[in-house]
């Protein structure tokens, strides 16, 4: 694997390309089979894949790989069925290409229509978890793009085995060369990808921060990708505190190592009393710790309480760690979001729809969730079926990136014999 | 005005971020009475903008600019009509912010929705034709984003005028602070607002491909810019001569200069002889120079024709000059387009659907105008009112970008307490 060359790259970024623009002429049935095929052969394969798998777990291990890295490397047969759920979902999913978008009809006759068509070739370039693989090529596949999977050296064999079921599976309904799976190999090899304008239209990398901010700085090509999730959660004078408290722990210990975790809860001072010592009593019952403001450490302090620095505020955590503030209204709790959110995930439990309108129109992150907890940003929750990756930036696509965000929109202008005067 | 620094920019680009914030506040019925007014503005006070106006035509001519030059520069009654026409225009269609674009329930009543909301501050960098300031200004209150528009010096008067005709009309409506006009300064400040991470989301340039090509150099923001426009026109075996030919001309002649004009026109062998030899007359009766391919040049030579070279596929002529090939089909004709073509606009003359079914799905150029003039891809001619910029790169936006495509899309998830399981 350590052979694959800068030539062979190219080899394969022209192979996508020349295939991008063959794909243009297939239909929906055609992707539709082609997904669907995948997912058959997931589950048909699934004693070949999880003995690759196995291979990738115990060279971690001899590498001496974080559980958590080992985790994120695992495939299970639960696992692959949620994978092959996934992929059904993409493929029954309404179609995203050849939709009009928008249309009208000039006076003088000429229809005037938006239509959407793929963006062409799509590099992803992703560490550890191969079941990213599936996702990302099922979403390119509806999607009518051609893809360039670059995975991580740990997941080696498993990513070769899931490229060749991916390419087996399609081959006859659309071309396999629109999916390339490039040998993990150095890194040396992925700033090259990410300078091959010309052959790939958009770069999307997953995961840690070193790798995109490297990427960010080499490529190119444009990139979309992700950066921190500072994410609030609001309680307002009139939220109901079961509702309240189901959801700061959803947000805040279901999982708190991902981005769309809270790492800071605002609640309404006209709580300060029974309601905030069971709201953060049931937080520290936990196993959060909890980063208290001056008035709430007034009020205790209690056991788990820490009093919060001014650095808290603008702390990602990803641990069960919450910074929690009292505010005076909801325009304090505004404000803070608007000085210290990432603009990626805000939640607001409250009843009263002009607070949560005024929430809504202040604040301009990717998600809100409105009497819901911030863990739904999410491109399978949202609907998407899976996500190729997450946008904290607002050109082109913000927040989870389904099939529908690796198109864009042209105009097709219809008439008979119009010129223009 | 040479005394405006770094400090200054940043002042105003500060000025204009604060202003984004409070903007996304406002309703669409102010953001339409501030367009409104503007245009009023503009109609009531034409006579002082023509005097500015008059001011920089007469230092154009002192320092010997180009008569192409002085026209771009030049405002008209007639011309700020048509300006006001473009504001009624936009502050009259429908509203871009708010919409829900896709709505869904999932099964346990979470309420999916996506709705838009503006980038946040648009820097916009033209050169000469003052009238951008006044279209440019307009799509930004519509879209609620704030604006930093930087003319060219050679504007500066006029831009002058303008910029604080639109600020004190709009003042009513909406905050004047985000109208930002910098006034014509060097091209250092030019470099310096392309990297104001931060304060600017998104530059569009707007100029020749020196500007363009210095921005996209040394710019930290996003661009979205404008390449070149090598646009075809094929005409099938079974298009109708009278149309062919008024298409032909129209798309040619009407004006030569601009990005959405033909350089290249492809047709059917099929029509080797008399209807060949009358559409070619007609372009060179229209003064066009012809560069025909080694068939064509055995049919004549006639007058006004010159044997093609191998460059003339890939010369974007911006003149009275058009490239002819004959083509044995429409599968010819997709690949040149293919191989030659620069995404921008091509156009078919045909009757057959499946043929022009074919010709849509093959290329993934920014316009196809079916049975119609390549020069109908412009933001005006498209109903958009009039476009900020034209994107030659399918991220984000391709093609005319009107308000809308100063928006972006983020997820609203509204529960009745719902967390994820």
């Amino acid at each position: 694997m350590s052979d694959f060359t800068r030539d062979d790259l190219l080899e394969k970024a022209r192979a996508a390309h020349d295939s991008a623009v063959r794909l243009r002429r297939y239909q929906e049935k055609d992707r539709r089979n082609a997904i669907l095929a995948i997912k058959d052969a997931l589950i048909a394969s699934r004693a070949d894949i999880l003995k690759a798998n196995e291979k990738d777990i115990v060279a971690a291990r001899r590498h001496d790989l974080s559980e958590a890295m080992i985790d994120r490397l695992t495939l299970t047969e639960s696992r692959l069925r949620s994978l092959a759920d996934a992929l059904q979902t993409i493929a029954e999913s309404q179609p995203v290409l050849g939709r009009i978008d928008e249309q009208h009809t000039r006076a003088d006759g000429l229809i005037v229509q938006k239509k959407r068509i793929p963006l062409g070739v799509i590099g992803v370039i992703f560490e550890s978890r191969p079941n990213v693989l599936i996702d990302c090529t099922a979403l390119a596949i509806k999607s009518g793009n051609a893809i360039l999977l670059k995975g991580g050296s740990d997941a080696a064999h498993s990513n070769a085995i899931l490229g060749q079921l991916v390419q087996g599976a399609m081959a006859p309904f659309i071309p396999r060369e629109s999916v390339q799976v490039i040998p993990s190999g150095d890194r040396q090899l992925t700033m090259e990808m990410v300078k091959l304008v010309g052959l790939i239209d958009l770069i999307i990398p997953r995961g840690g921060e070193g790798l995109i901010r490297m990427i960010q700085e080499h490529a190119r090509i444009p990139v979309i990708a992700h950066a921190k999730g500072l994410c609030h959660l609001y309680i307002h004078a009139d939220a109901p505190l079961d509702k309240a408290r189901a959801i700061a722990l959803n947000a805040k210990v279901q999982r708190p190592s991902v981005c769309n975790a809270i790492e800071t809860m605002l609640v309404h001072e006209q709580h300060a009393g029974a309601y905030l010592s069971d709201l953060l009593r049931a937080l520290t019952e936990a196993g959060v710790r909890l980063r208290v403001d001056e008035k709430i450490w007034q009020l205790g302090p209690e056991s788990g309480w820490e009093k919060a620095v001014a650095e808290d505020w603008d702390t990602e955590y990803l641990d069960k760690i919450l910074s929690v503030r009292l505010v005076a209204s909801e325009d304090e709790a505004i404000d803070h979001i608007l000085q210290h959110g990432s603009h990626h995930t805000e939640a607001i439990v409250c009843q009263d729809q002009g607070v949560i309108q005024k929430f809504e129109d202040a604040l301009d992150s990717s998600c809100l969730a409105i009497n819901a907890s911030t863990r739904f940003n999410d491109g399978g929750e949202l609907g998407l079926g899976a996500e190729i990756g997450i946008s904290t930036t607002k050109l082109h696509a913000y927040g989870p990136m389904g099939a529908r965000e690796l198109t864009t929109t042209r105009f097709v202008v219809q008439g008979t014999g119009h010129c223009r005067s």
